[in-house]
C-alpha cells in the first residue's frame, strides 16, 4: 500500500504529539511504501517568522528520523521541493465547487472564533487533496479532525475522473486511533496551544522538572490514591511494563505510597524510553548535511512520482 | 517599460478584439519589453473540452503571430509552460483576505447570476496577481473591466512586502480606451456571446456576406440618412481614409446612396486591411514547427524571469 503522511513543521515535538499519531505512522512504515513529507506550503497559512519556518523544517526532520523514519524505505521530502502539487492544485481547483471548500469544518472554526481567515487557510483542503493525489496513495491515516478533507479529496478525484477521464486514484481514509488521550502536566490534554507538554527532545533536567510538576490531587502519602484520575498513572501506562503498572495500581489503591514517588519512577522509565532516539537526535544535529542528503534524495522521488500524476492530469485536460 | 499581457485562448478573433485591444498591444511592443502570455490556466476556470483548449491555444498563437507580434522582440509563451506563476500564487494566497477576494467583482458578478462558480473561478484575480509580480511588470494594459484585479495586485504585493521585506515591484495599471465600440452584425457591441461578429480570419467569402447582413434602418436608396446611427459607417471609421470618410458622411447626407453599396465599400477595405495579416496566418498554418519553437523559445526566458522573483519570494517567506 502506498501511504501518505504531512508533518507540520510547527515546533518542538511533544509526548502527545508522539503515542497520539506518530508511533502509529512509523510503524506503518514497515508494511508500507511511505511517502511523509514536511508540510512546508501548508505551514505558510499561519504565516510563521521566516527564520522560525527554516529552524522548525530542519527540526522536524532531524525528530521524524531520530524517532526511526527510515529513509531507506520511506521517501521522505520537503513539500516546497515538489512544486507540482501546487500546479495540480490548480487543475483540481477549476472542478471544484467554492461552496465545497466553504463547507469545510476547519474554515468554518476559523470564522466561528471571530478570525479573518487568509485565502491559503480557506485552500489548504484543495492543496492537501493535490498532495494525495499525487502521489497515487492508498492510504492517508488522518486524525477524526481530517476525515472530511479525505472525503473532498475523493470527490475532487471522482468529479475530475468523470470530466477528463480517469486520472486519479481514489484513495481511502485510515482513521487513527489514538492509543491513549495523554495528559499533559495540568491534566487537560497535552497540546502546545496550552502550554502543557512534555517535549521528546528537552534536556533531561527540565523533563524530570517537568514531571515532578504534573497536577495530582492532594491526598497524603498515607491515603489511597485512585490510579484512573490521576494523570501520573495515565503518563505510567505509557512506558511502565503491564507487571509493574499492575504493582503501581496496588501501591495507588492501597496508600502509603507518595506522588513524589510516582513521579519520580515516571521520569526514570521516560528518559529510558527516549534514550535512544535522544542519543539519535544528538547525532543528528551534529551532521545537518546527512539530513540535507535525505531530503533532498527524497524530493527527486517523489518529484518523479508526482511528476507522472502531473503530466497525465495535464494532459487528459487538455494542456498539450 | 516592462510590460504584461495575458491572452485568453477562447476562439477565433473577430474585428471587435482587435480594435478593442490587441491593435494598442501590439502597438505597445515597440517602446516596451513585452511578455505577453496564453492564459491557459486562466481558460481552465471555464472547463472547456480539452481538445478545444489544445486548437485554440494553437490558432491564438497563430493569430498574434500574424496580426504582428514580434518574438524577435515580444517574451511570448504558452502560461502552463512557466507553472512558477502557481507556486508564486499559492505564496501570495497565504497574504491574501479571503474576504478580498469574495469583493471582486468578477466573481460576484457570476453569483448574481444564479451560477454556481468553481473554485479556480472564485480564486483567478490571485493566479492574475501571481502572473503580474511573477515578471515584475511595470505596466498592465486592461480593459476598465480589469481595474479592480490590478488594485487587487498592489494590495496584495504591498502587503507581502511589508511582512516579508521587499520583494514585489508595484505595478502601475494602464486603462485601454477603446478607439471606438465596434458594433456587430446586428448593432449590438460585437462579442462572441451575442453571435455578431465578423473574424479576422475567415474565409473571404463569409467575410462579405457577413458584411452584407449588416442590420442598418429601412431607408431608401433615395432618402438620407444618418451616418452617426449606422453600424456600417461606424466599421468604415476603422478602415477608411479620412477623405473618403468624408464622401461616405456626404453620401450619406444627401441621399442617392444605397447600404448596399457602403457595404460593399466596406467588406473591401476589410479585407484590404487584413490582406497581409491572412497571407501571415496561412503560412503559419502550414508551418507549425515554427510556432511550437516561437512558444518554447519564449517560454524559456519567461520561465528564468519568474524562477528569479520565486526564488526571492520563497526565501523571504522562509522557504530555505
Amino acid at each position: 500500500m502506498k501511504i501518505l503522511s504531512g508533518i507540520q513543521p510547527s515546533g518542538r515535538l511533544h509526548i502527545g504529539n508522539y503515542f497520539g499519531a506518530m508511533k502509529q505512522h512509523l510503524q506503518l512504515q514497515d508494511a508500507n511504501d511511505g511517502f511523509y513529507f514536511i508540510a512546508e506550503y501548508h505551514a505558510l497559512t499561519s504565516n510563521p517568522a521566516p527564520d522560525t519556518l527554516r529552524d522548525y523544517v530542519f527540526a522536524v526532520a532531524a525528530d521524524y528520523l531520530a524517532l526511526g523514519l527510515n529513509p531507506e524505505k520511506t521517501v521522505f521530502w520537503r513539500q516546497t521541493d515538489v512544486p507540482e502539487v501546487v500546479e495540480l492544485m490548480w487543475l483540481l481547483s477549476c472542478v471544484t465547487p467554492v461552496g465545497l471548500m466553504e463547507r469545510c469544518v476547519s474554515y468554518k472554526d476559523k470564522l466561528s472564533k471571530g478570525l479573518s481567515a487568509n485565502h491559503g487557510l480557506f485552500t489548504y483542503p484543495l492543496l492537501q487533496a493535490a498532495d494525495i493525489l499525487a502521489f497515487d496513495s492508498d492510504l492517508v491515516p488522518v486524525g477524526a479532525d481530517q476525515k472530511q478533507h479525505i472525503e473532498v479529496t475523493c470527490d475532487i478525484a471522482q468529479k475530475f475522473n468523470h470530466l477528463y477521464g480517469e486520472t486519479f486514484k481514489i484513495p481511502k481514509e485510515y482513521i487513527i486511533d489514538s492509543v491513549a488521550v495523554v495528559p499533559g502536566i495540568d491534566g487537560q490534554k497535552m497540546s502546545k496551544s496550552y502550554d502543557n507538554t512534555i517535549e521528546i527532545f528537552e534536556p533531561e533536567k527540565k523533563m524530570r522538572k517537568k514531571v515532578m510538576k504534573i497536577k495530582t490531587d492532594s491526598a497524603g502519602v498515607d491515603e489511597p490514591k485512585n490510579p484512573d484520575t490521576c494523570s501520573v498513572f495515565a503518563l505510567l501506562r505509557l512506558f511502565a511494563s503491564e507487571e509493574e503498572l499492575k504493582e503501581w495500581d496496588k501501591k495507588y489503591r492501597e496508600g502509603g505510597m507518595g506522588y513524589g514517588d510516582a513521579k519520580k519512577r515516571l521520569a526514570e522509565l521516560m528518559l529510558e524510553f527516549f534514550k535512544p532516539y535522544r542519543e539519535k537526535r544528538e547525532e543528528l544535529d551534529k551532521d545537518p548535511a546527512y539530513i540535507e542528503k535525505v531530503l533532498k534524495d527524497g524530493a527527486q522521488k517523489a518529484r518523479a512520482a508526482a511528476s507522472e500524476t502531473l503530466a497525465k492530469a495535464r494532459h487528459n485536460i487538455g494542456i498539450r
